[in-house]
C-alpha cells in the first residue's frame, strides 16, 4: 500500500474537492483519496494506492478536473 | 416574461454557481438563469420566468443548493 501527499491549488469549494477525488479515484489502484481544502492556497491531497502512481498520472488528472498539480510533498 | 435579479451569497466557483442555475431552473416557468459570480461576495442571480416567481420558492431553490438569498434586488 502506497500513501502519498500531493498539492493542489486552485480548489475553493467542496464542488472542486470532488471533482477532484473523482478523477484521481479513477486512477488505476487508487484506494482512498482524501482532499484538505485550502481556498486560495495549496490543499494537501493524500491519495492511498496499491502501487506506486506516475506523477504525470496523476498531473493529468488533476488537469483534467481543472486544477494544478503544484507539487508532490511526500 | 419577468426578469429579477436576486442576491445570493456563498458561491465560490463554477460549480457552485452550476448548481444555483440547476435549482432554479427547476422552479415552474423558469425560461433563463444567469449567475454572476462575486467570489466572496454578493452575486446577482438573474431570472427570466413566464410569469413572477414566489420569493419563498426561489429561497428555497437557492438553499437547496447550498447558499443563501440574501436579497431581491430588482
Amino acid at each position: 500500500m502506497n500513501t502519498t501527499v500531493y498539492t493542489v491549488t486552485g480548489m475553493t469549494c467542496a464542488h472542486c474537492t470532488a471533482v477532484v477525488t473523482e478523477e484521481l479515484a479513477q486512477l488505476p489502484g487508487v484506494e482512498d483519496v482524501a482532499v484538505e481544502l485550502v481556498v486560495g492556497g495549496s490543499s494537501p491531497v493524500r491519495v492511498i494506492s496499491a502501487s506506486p502512481l506516475g506523477l504525470k498520472d496523476v498531473r493529468e488528472a488533476v488537469q483534467e478536473a481543472g486544477y494544478e498539480l503544484t507539487e508532490e510533498a511526500a
